[in-house]
């Protein structure tokens, strides 16, 4: 399928509030996908609203969702039921002089699409995606999944119809009269970071942590 | 409001998928929603779902969220629409040695309610709420909102009708015959971590961290 570079704006995907801070372009909302693994997925059933979350692989276009063959939201989607699909990380807390302009600086995708059932001979492929998508070179450190465990799995495959991402950063912004004022204003930075790997009690002391781990919890310079 | 001591169990917040991680007592619904402060909210607009991530405050059984006024989110659910809010905190990579058995320590709650307007008088209030939600002790460092700000901010009160949450902790499980495989597995912890206060570049150099800022950047023992 072609990728569209910008996604069109629609009254599905249009920001509506501060429309400054909206982007539709493709490279945005994919880096707002590549930096993350859990999705919220949201989906309609009798007019009631779910949010679930669930991990995700991208690959081009498309979002791979997978869970057990019985998981009721894939099989709802799977009927081709519209989907929204959230992805959020949290940079900071924006801290100004005054209550009403304390804010959040954020990368935020919202996508729209829906959803199809991915066939069982294109399955191991979409879940090597969503693993590499979780940790970066793990795929080829496993045990791969065997036919059992294929049948067992359901893996839905979502096309990104429309798309939009909202982004704030930098420091607060007050009203001119509260920059007098004697309050502490200014960013308290917030992170995803990654603790000591936890080797499974059952594992032989002398194993080495694999690469894909080692990569993930070493300083990026050294 | 009489607040249930657990959650009935209903077609609607059931867990489906591995129910013995599921959990429907107030204790622990309200310990996930306590340890974060941005949600994902699901919404309905013909058939069309919706998921935005927001701040909220949690009082009681009652979860606050707001907005400009102008907020189509806001003015949506306003009108008693049916609403899904959803925090996820992600605490780990549980890495298995067979690609299948992956997963992640995760705590989840997914509440269900309906939304509506909190009124003038009481909407300073419920703003008190989310801004301590974000951060303990930073609505008395503030200028509050005036009545202007007050006006043009919306605030929504969703009371929790059902809710449940989903845990999962430890390390992976592999199936037996894997256990001797020369595979590394194990937990990769994640954390949100606080980094060091950016003070804006307009604050006096002499002023020193508030209280609230402090306590969350400090180490718990100190």
């Amino acid at each position: 399928m072609q990728l569209p570079e910008n996604f069109q704006k629609t009254t599905r995907n249009a920001v509506k509030r501060l429309p400054a801070r909206g982007h539709y372009d493709q490279e945005t909302i994919y880096q707002i996908l590549d930096a993350g693994f859990i999705c919220h997925v949201g989906f309609v059933i009798d007019q009631q609203p779910y949010v679930i979350p669930n991990a995700y692989g991208r690959e081009g276009n498309t979002l791979y969702l997978h869970g057990a063959i019985g998981n009721r939201m894939l099989n709802q989607l799977a009927y081709g039921l519209p989907v929204c699909i959230t992805v959020t990380h949290t940079d900071g807390l924006v801290l100004a002089r005054s209550a009403f302009h304390h804010s959040f600086n954020y990368r935020s995708a919202v996508l729209f699409g829906t959803g199809r059932l991915v066939a069982e001979e294109k399955k191991e492929h979409a879940l090597k995606v969503i693993t590499e998508q979780i940790l970066k070179g793990r795929w080829d450190e496993v045990r791969t999944p065997n036919p059992q465990e294929l049948k067992v799995t359901k893996v839905l495959a979502v096309t990104i119809e429309d798309a939009s991402a909202k982004i704030r950063t930098g420091g607060p912004k007050d009203d001119e009269e509260d920059y007098a004022l004697p309050i502490w204003a200014g960013v308290v930075p917030l992170q995803t970071t990654i603790g000591q790997a936890i080797p499974d009690a059952a594992l032989d002391p002398a194993m080495s942590l694999p690469p894909s781990v080692r990569k993930l919890t070493e300083p990026v310079n050294s």
